[in-house]
């Protein structure tokens, strides 16, 4: 199953929503080195709110830390960008 | 299945490597409005760039577009973050 198939699950909501998720996974080659996901969370953010306005209430951030690998899961509901019309003029 | 059994699959090469994957998927309300997937592509790299050196042979990136849901993929294979002073000197 390509990751496609992954987010292609239609969101529960009556009206579709706008959606971004971002993945991030770091497999480390030695245990209990720090950390490549937490680093670029924020920047990662940052780089996506000068985009599209983001309300941090609307904001899931999932972070798993194993032995080997980190993941970082973030799923943000965006404002509906085709009505937003700085997004549009910009882009 | 959480996507963190997708990450675990380890990679085949023998000695572990050093591994960073993004995946973004962007859901739009509206067919046909701007992607922005491809908007964020080059963005997030730099953010990656800036904390570890990538060498871009070693970047792998995928990227599709469907009515609904656009999808980026990328692969980096890193060098040993354990054995680059700078890195773990910042971090």
């Amino acid at each position: 199953m390509s990751l496609f198939g992954f987010f292609n699950k239609r969101s529960t909501a009556p009206a579709a929503r706008e959606r971004l998720q971002v993945l991030l996974a770091h497999e480390r080659a030695t245990i209990g080195q720090s950390d490549l996901v937490a680093v670029l969370r924020e920047e990662i953010l940052a780089v996506i709110a000068k985009h599209v306005a983001i309300d941090r209430d609307k904001v899931k951030v999932k972070m798993e830390r194993g032995d080997v690998v980190s993941t970082l899961e973030v799923d943000i509901e965006l404002p509906d960008l085709a009505a937003t019309k700085s997004f549009a003029a910009a882009h």
